[in-house]
């Protein structure tokens, strides 16, 4: 039925763009764009027998959230529930890592810590005084040729001295582009990767990392999480092939293996998870908005759930009763289901006119209706 | 009554006047100021005759919103219900562009950018991290005579990165009136039509416009949303005559063909809306409140509706039950009624006290009233 729907504007599309061969070549452009959207639309709906198949890798997404959600004990100290740190934020782009740090507090982090441009941090501390911002990072228009080495080893220096504190980094909402920014980034990543520190990427820390494997090829502790596009690119990179939707959960634990067992959530319909080992899917309803900016919810919720994970699993000592023992998976189905119900709430709620900030306010009663804290 | 009301305050005026003759040239000049505006006020308020002409165009807004709004189903991606673009802001005027590109999201945008200056930037984005904000505009102040070509391309540059991606461009809420600045916005008008995006033009826009009818002349995704007193620049500058009252519609009609056959919506009273060759109304009951910034809200839903209308004709392929087709026609219509729709609802819960925030946040409710999202 939905496909169908599909199907019917595309052929409409198609028809419209025929009879317009003729039209100015820009209109014949846009109607291109529209047409190359609407066909990616359609390559990525799952067909109802793939839709059975995902079914068969469904997760019980709320016993992995009651078992890695730490009790809430008064004798525990401040960052003993998390010290989250996202790397993000240029003169273009503030609110996408203001999304991802407040997320990461309204799950539970104790802690939340946003390292960005110096443009950016005034406006990121305005959003709210909860997140501390750290306005270290530099864009090449503010930095001249003769200066680049030592200004990158200052940036370092001030990400470094925080970095044994964390418990997770979300590397890429609202990072931006900038060549230099850039380069510093990855610096910080190798840091964080000689620490054993878990990364979340996202966003245009994704488009780095496609183009430069190697930062977290072979290490388990990191997480991808691309969207349709973000993903296909992977795909293109990795394996060499089209994105594959008839045997999408085979394709998910090549590619995930082919990068050295690094966990990727390929979000969509369903959130598919693999860590090059196993297959997970979570498919909860959630809401039909497609605001910009719930994935950077996903990351700052994603980066608290592999934290407590990581601490459940060492605490367990192997008696988890959880089937999965890696960290990394068992985050990222938390951190999906989790913002499904939250964005299923503010929906309900506000409707059409929901955005980003309204599920981020149903993020607590999401987890609470789950996991209540006392 | 409203015209009673009128003239009784217009004679007490006039008698207040008489008397302070002989008080201080700036009071009186302050007193012929006020009388001059509701002179223009007491013009443009139609009779009871004019009233029952209007009636006869009256549309049934309702059943437009119906049919343009599209389904919220969930196998769609992030983009397909709007990508809205707004360029103004300055370091003048701030409230006005946020208002436009805030209320794109809340009627139901998955995305809203703002194009402004520098100096607007920072303050916008503090706002809501829920807009995008590019600081790209320049204004004369900034910029040294022997660099405004460079800096020119620049600016144009920037904007054409994005340009494909958006569904409609609202021109002028906050833009000001800096030459250098509007030399750059026309060239950004004269892009965004080589690539037949449509194009609202409101507040500072509507000053540009008037003074270069080439950039919109004969473009029919163009609509302009003049208030009284743009719309009595625009009379005069295209028709070369004064407002006419009593065939207001026939003088819109001959105002929208005279530049091309682009849609204009007349705000007013009732709000008129033709594109040369038909003429609609809007009657439905809004606020008594005239807050400054309800035109911004107006333009930014106007554009997503406008973006929704395109969508709904060109996948019902001729074959959609509304007897218009224009989509400009459409957006207007819908865009008109959903904000005297939320206007409405603010001023019974605030009163005297409602401003244009407060109708913002009744944009998704006066939305939901007629097009329930599930």
């Amino acid at each position: 039925m939905l496909m169908k729907h599909g199907m019917n504007s595309r052929i409409a599309l198609l028809d419209c763009a025929k009879s317009c061969v003729l039209a100015s070549s820009p209109v014949f452009r846009r109607q291109q764009f529209l047409l190359r959207s609407l066909g990616g639309f359609i390559d990525h709906q799952p067909h109802s027998r793939d839709m059975q198949v995902l079914r068969s890798f469904e997760v019980d997404s709320e016993c992995v959230i009651r078992a890695i959600t730490p009790a809430l004990d008064p004798s525990r100290h401040k960052g003993q529930a998390g010290n989250i740190a996202v790397i993000g934020g240029c003169r273009e782009y503030t609110g996408a890592p203001y999304f991802a740090a407040i997320s990461a507090l309204k799950i539970g982090a104790d802690l939340s810590h946003v390292f960005c441009t110096k443009d950016a941090a005034p406006v990121i501390k305005s959003y709210s005084p909860e997140l501390i911002v750290h306005p270290v990072l530099e864009e090449s228009y503010n930095v001249g040729e003769e200066h680049k080495k030592s200004i990158s080893s200052k940036v370092l220096a001030e990400v470094d001295k925080w970095m044994e504190r964390f418990d997770c980094l979300v590397v890429g909402p609202g990072l931006g582009r900038d060549p230099f920014l850039l380069d510093c980034v990855s610096e910080i990543m190798r840091h964080a990767r000689q620490s054993n520190i878990p990364i979340v990427i996202d966003g245009d820390g994704l488009f780095l990392v496609t183009n430069n494997l190697d930062l977290v090829s072979g290490y388990a502790l990191a997480v991808l999480t691309p969207n349709v596009n973000e993903y296909k690119r992977l795909v293109h990179k990795v394996l060499s092939s089209e994105v594959n939707e008839v045997d999408a959960p085979q394709q998910l634990l090549s590619l995930a293996k082919e990068i050295g067992g690094v966990t990727i959530l390929r979000k969509g319909n369903s959130d598919l998870i693999s860590d090059g080992d196993t297959v997970k899917s979570v498919s909860i309803y959630g809401s039909p908005r497609r605001c910009g900016g719930q994935g950077d919810i996903l990351s700052g919720s994603v980066a608290v759930f592999v934290s407590w994970a990581r601490q459940h699993i060492l605490a367990a000592n192997s008696n988890s009763n959880l089937s999965c023992k890696n960290p990394t998976v068992l985050g990222c189905i938390a951190g999906s289901a989790i913002l499904r119900r939250a964005a299923s709430l503010a929906f309900s709620n506000k409707k059409r006119s929901s955005v980003t900030g309204d599920i981020i306010e149903c993020l607590g009663k999401s987890l609470e209706d789950i996991c209540p804290a006392s």
